[in-house]
């Protein structure tokens, strides 16, 4: 197979900017198409009863009758922040590895069991979090609560299925690594963190996943798998007071173990605009990325850096879309977003264009970013991105595995 | 950037396989781990309401009131079966470019009337159906109907939104014709069908990409997206007599065509069983595909077929996973699936394993799909396949959009 050869570069791009502010504006300007401005609605999130057992375990249950169906969500504090040193993508393994065997199942028993129900059941990682789920139709939340249970208390980690997940992972990683858009962002994530974990790649590096031995898992799962500061969502069709009992049942015997820490955070010093290009010649276009370290999930400003983000690049009416792609033609795409996380995650714009106005995309999408930090924004644009934010979230809660995931 | 060069196969396998039976066997065997085996459900389908317009358009309303949302997808006849020969992607491109621009509307403008809602907007195509799809909140429905109308009757596909579609898709293909996964699968269809369109590949060739014109656009729009055999599914929080007089008044215009006609088919004469090889030297694995012709969507054997499928690879309790992983350790997944069509559609099973272990990994997906073909399922395993497939279903169905899209 043959590849076209093109010289490209790739662009990861940390800049500093000042925090963005989204003040009403004084002199509205008129857009093109004024959609009727209408009242934003008051969209509130679903009813909820919650109850927390001895071991420190929060259940949250949202009663949602539609369908005969439950999920079950289960979610603590064993991300990739948590990982030792040199051990990245041990988040991950351990998540990976605890639908693959427990004390009484082997990784087609567990299989078995839940494909006999029709259901599904796994657990992951992100940046802070653990998850585990299970869904199942509303009959089997029994039998859910059983194995979602089975696989969070009493994982085994078998050698076998850790190797295969080794050899699973290290091909998905040669695969990632070809990827521009991975690139561009892994680099972004490390430059504006340093050596802070949240800026470690959550897949690992070879080296990483190499080093990788059955006792980093079970340790890693003994300390951070704890019911101190879990929480589990129970929703659908399912009674609170019934689902409390089952739940209690199930994981009423999940020992306490240690709150988590994450390491303390200092904003990386910087006093100027770093650029860092990666040379990639066979890639297609060019992938790139403009970043800083944002705000923490419970800034004051969350809400304000929501609106923020949605005049600037959270859809295709957005500044980055319109003028990258629908002004200039740089691109087919163009966004924005904040990743939220305890300590101040970070905020990311993404664009990609061809090799040869790559420099001329750059600089377009610095200019509409430094334009909203100088002058303020129109009222109908900003109304425009209230409506955005209040009219998606009905359509993202719309489903029980939806509000779970909230 | 480096990458360690690994010699290495990929397998395209058209073989083919006497149609399978999944009879219950006369002597069942116990397996390891039986899970008490319970009724199957009479899982049903959400109640409907349906009209048909005058000029040919189904439309069917189920209320779903959990939450203030509502789903609108429209179903036709615009699928990639249909498209001029040389022609590869125009289905998908007339269906991509349908929200770039309408007779009253620019991209920005469309984009812009969606995001004030928060909402959705886009088309899609696959084998023989053209989609498009709006989700809105319920108190936006007449917008989301009116969005929708406008985007399917009065696209006005402008040259230079098909030129950035082009490079994209174009930029999109080098990348899939790097992946062999992508490769192995498309290799197959092609091989499955010969020169019948369902084996033609959906995202077009770079010759036929860039062979396509306005014209094309605007003579396939015209032609295949009528009204004559479409279906529009509206999903949600909306009363039925008030979402078919919406729907009246803004799909009432739209003018009959007529109807398209799938070439006839006649199944490839095969007198034994094709392996292909396609060589990719830095792949990093093998990846393994196995089909051929199979039944058409409504074959009396249909359900049949799932059962079928159940029992040999829809999950990870079934017997292609549980031969080809979890007892040998050859590859990290496995499964099948039937893709079902109005002519006879396919069947392919597929796997990947490193390059040393591609023979064995083909040779036993060979043997257990032959055993299958040989010796009757034993009844547990038969039950598990069933109440996996019955068990599934109130999950699909959970959402609006689950509901609208089946």
């Amino acid at each position: 197979m043959k590849t076209t050869r093109i010289r490209s570069a790739l662009f990861g791009l940390a800049l500093l900017l000042t925090a963005a502010s989204a003040a009403p504006a004084q002199t509205p300007k008129t857009k093109a198409t004024p959609p009727a401005p209408k009242p934003i609605e008051d969209v509130r999130f679903p009813a909820f009863q919650q109850k927390t057992l001895p071991n420190g375990l929060r259940v949250v249950v949202i009663e949602h009758h539609e369908q005969p169906a439950v999920t079950l969500r289960l979610v603590l504090d064993a991300g990739k922040s948590f990982e030792p040193a040199g051990k990245a993508g041990l988040a991950g393994a351990t998540a990976a590895l605890l639908n693959q065997g427990t004390e009484s199942r082997s990784a087609q028993q567990i299989a078995e069991a839940i494909d006999f129900i029709g259901g599904s059941l796994g657990a992951s990682s992100s940046i802070e979090s653990g998850f585990a789920t299970a869904q199942v139709t509303s009959d089997q939340i029994d039998r859910g609560l059983e194995l979602l249970a089975d696989i969070i208390l009493r994982p085994s980690f078998p050698e076998a299925e850790i190797e295969r997940w080794r050899r699973q992972a290290l091909s998905g990683l040669q695969i990632s690594q070809e990827d521009p858009s991975y690139l561009a962002s892994a680099a972004l994530a490390r430059r504006v963190y340093g050596d802070y974990p949240y800026g470690r790649p959550g897949e690992g590096t070879p080296e990483s996943l190499r080093s990788l031995t059955r006792d980093d898992l079970v340790a890693y799962h003994k300390r951070y798998w704890v019911p101190n500061e879990a929480i589990l969502a129970v929703v659908g069709d399912v009674k609170a007071a019934d689902a409390f009992a089952r739940v209690e049942r199930h994981f009423g015997g999940w020992t306490k173990g240690s709150e988590a820490k994450l390491p303390p955070f200092e904003v990386p010093k910087r006093t100027k605009p770093e650029i860092i290009v990666i040379d990639k010649p066979d890639a297609v276009q060019t992938e790139i990325r403009i970043g800083q370290v944002a705000i923490p999930f419970r800034d004051p400003d969350y809400f304000k850096a929501q609106v923020y983000n949605a005049v600037l690049g959270a859809n295709s009416s957005a500044r980055l879309f319109n003028e990258i792609r629908n002004k200039r033609g740089l691109s087919y795409g163009a966004g924005s977003w904040f990743r939220e996380a305890t300590n101040p995650g970070w905020f990311q714009a993404s664009t990609f264009s061809k090799t040869e106005s790559t420099v001329e995309a750059l600089k377009v999408a610095l200019e509409v970013i430094r334009g909203l930090e100088q002058t303020p924004v129109p009222e109908p644009e900003l109304t425009a991105a209230k409506r955005f934010i209040t009219g998606s979230f009905p359509l993202e809660i719309e489903t029980p595995n939806g509000i779970a995931t909230r």
